[in-house]
């Protein structure tokens, strides 16, 4: 690679709002989206929200010209509604689904039938390794009570890690999707001070587009006002972040959205805005590229959100664990009331109401089972985070008690925290 | 690190054995495994099937001062069994559950319960990073009618691309644990292919244990003789397998497996044999470092193995959509007769037997339903692991093609296949 290499790329991302029967002028937004891209001609558009394959092959075909490699990510029942299209060959491709997304009993919420996952693409570009994640965390029903707090904030902790653990050798990280994290959410600090990666709209100086950059804004004809009663400019939920390693210096030159309106005209494309991001890649000298985590301050905000991400799992699991215990009484309930069922029914008297009183029981027997398993399962899946974020959480203290800064920053009344294996 | 740094590492991996109520005399090879690990010291002991986390607490206390480092890879409805005990700190851990794991209405077989996952840990000795993976695949139940193969496979195949995306900046890779692969199995020939990864077994010059190497001998007195009369010696489905990187040279100085019997007295360890490994970890000059992946031979054999493989997902995907399709009938059927039902009922005559009958066709509607969701996940699953195989099929025959060795074989008469899209 030559001392003056340069790279510019330009990103587009969006959460398309595709779900089949339910969602608004899908068939129509579709074409449009086909012919944007199109237009376009990006180096890379990460879609997600693509719940119907059908549509995936329409804008593969579409697409074929302009991007040659495209990949739709399939999982759970329905799918993970990720795809990528690329100008590029794509070298690699894999995906990760998240251990946790949800309660297959919340049918009409869904989350759990789509197998929620991060897809990762390995590029080549100019010898430069570029990994792209795309990803579409769990949504936010409820910001007041959210019973998916502990599964986001456990999605966004198992694809830090994921990130962590497979862009080591990656010279460029880009991350695109919906996180249905706001910038200062638990989640959305854990992500960042975890992997390094930057925002590219608080990175950018040239940015146009909505207002604060929010990405589902009330202007939009198809996002629910009530849903932004409080947010009066909207919310910015969706994201395009970015690392380079050492030796490579990243910057985002400009970053647009769309304003809740089509680019040309109709309808707006989605629910969602689309974002859509120039960066660019350079040389830079190693010992020039700044450190994102490595400081003292890096370190102590790093210590305290895994600690509050820890706290929050912990909650999590306390709550899982009083559903596995609850529906333990209903299963014996239910047993018992099977056993009394029986008898009544061979003894007579009220032997039709008994057996009428079969099926809900057995009912309740099975679901109540079922509920149980799914939470032993959720309380697992809780702690495997939970110990991994200790594992860190104590390393970093460590890192931080040994740091000669941070052993001055103590004696001036700032307190870190003690390394421990079962403290927090 | 110096030019002449050489690092030996002793490795120890066992399949435990650790059902509750079920296997025999746990408590008491659990205590004598304890011991075995202290009285050894081993750099790393991987176990599998520890499947008691108050096991692997009693351990954990046991082996203290010994193996200061510990860890339990929480996961599904049980555990994954996995867990580990280090002499050295462990820097990081992670884990992935496989997306396929056998049937969850195979209740008996279990395997869909334990959320059967491979763990990583990231080790820095003597400034060299070791991943070092353990892992415990779906069992094989019937050898010559295994409805698990094809999960197997995809397991098979989600392990080497973990390990794949996950080790790029090691220095050294070791993966043990049980793959319930026999040595020439498409799963292990597979892995194999895939991440360059080599079985100690093979490579030591200086093995002494069971016969062929074998991890289940039919000398061993908790293990089912049946199983194992086709195999008068037993058979070997434990591994030890590793690679280094450019740079790195690591040998296999001495494997031992224990025999069928304690290594001291009493009953064996486990129902498998332990494997404990010597291995030898030296600087080499890059350009002495054999590449296992990059010969013309190696990309015929990687692509043999990947075309096989694609073909067995292939048959399991048409068996989980011929399920999904099935079941779809059954859930028509039942629908039909619980309209049936409720019109006897309401209209009296034979009306206790048609309530009656409301329980079982309910269990039947509800029964399908989970098993169509269940069929149509699995699909999906396996849909994504032959996209990827496809993919990395396609890649390695455009680099056959294109390398000037197997452009001569060609014409010598070897068919290297065409890469394409949608073709295999």
């Amino acid at each position: 690679m030559k001392p003056n290499f340069s790279l510019r790329l330009r990103i587009f991302n969006l959460n398309c709002w595709g779900i089949p029967y339910l969602s608004k002028h899908r068939g129509d937004r579709v074409k449009r989206l086909g012919d944007f891209l199109n237009m376009e001609s990006f180096d890379l558009a990460l879609l997600e929200e693509v719940w119907s394959e059908q549509d995936f092959q329409y804008l593969r075909q579409k697409l074929l010209p302009t991007y040659p490699a495209a990949h739709y990510f399939r999982s759970g029942v329905i799918g993970s509604g990720l795809c990528v299209f690329s100008k590029h060959p794509i070298q690699e491709f894999t995906q990760h689904v998240y251990t946790l997304n949800g309660y297959p009993y919340m049918i009409h919420h869904g989350d759990w039938f789509c197998g929620k996952a991060v897809g990762l693409l390995v590029l080549h570009l100019s010898g430069l390794v570029l990994n792209a994640y795309v990803t579409h965390l769990h949504a936010e029903y409820n910001r007041q009570k959210d019973i998916y707090l502990a599964h986001r904030v456990a999605q966004a902790w198992e694809l830090a890690q994921f990130i962590h653990h497979t862009s080591k050798k990656a010279d460029v990280v880009l991350l695109c999707g919906d996180l249905n994290l706001h910038p200062k959410d638990l989640g959305c600090r854990l992500l960042k001070e975890w992997t390094g990666l930057h925002d590219a709209y608080l990175e950018t100086r040239d940015f146009k587009g909505s207002e604060e950059g929010c990405t589902m804004v009330p202007e939009n004809c198809y996002v629910n006002q009530r849903e932004l009663e409080a947010f009066p400019f909207g919310i910015r939920i969706d994201y395009v972040l970015y690392k380079a390693v050492s030796g490579f210096y990243i910057s985002c030159k400009t970053l647009r959205t769309t304003t809740g309106h089509d680019p040309h005209s109709g309808t707006p494309l989605s629910d969602h805005e689309a974002l859509m991001a120039t960066l660019c890649v350079r040389h830079s000298p190693p010992q020039h590229t700044p450190s994102a985590t490595h400081g003292p301050a890096e370190r102590s905000r790093l210590i305290s959100v895994l600690k509050e991400a820890w706290a929050e799992l912990d909650l999590g699991m306390a709550q899982a664990r009083w559903w596995a215990t609850f529906t333990g009484y209903v299963i014996g309930l239910g047993l018992l009331l099977l056993a009394l069922l029986c008898a009544l029914a061979a003894g007579g008297g009220v032997r039709e109401v008994a057996i009428m009183l079969w099926t809900p029981s057995v009912g309740l027997l099975l679901g109540a089972g079922a509920v149980y398993l799914f939470h032993m399962q959720e309380a697992k899946g809780l702690s495997r985070a939970r110990a991994e974020l200790q594992h860190m959480l104590g390393r970093a203290r460590e890192a931080h008690d040994l740091d000669p800064e941070s052993q001055a920053a103590l004696f001036l009344g700032q307190q870190p925290g003690t390394a421990g294996g079962g403290q927090i």
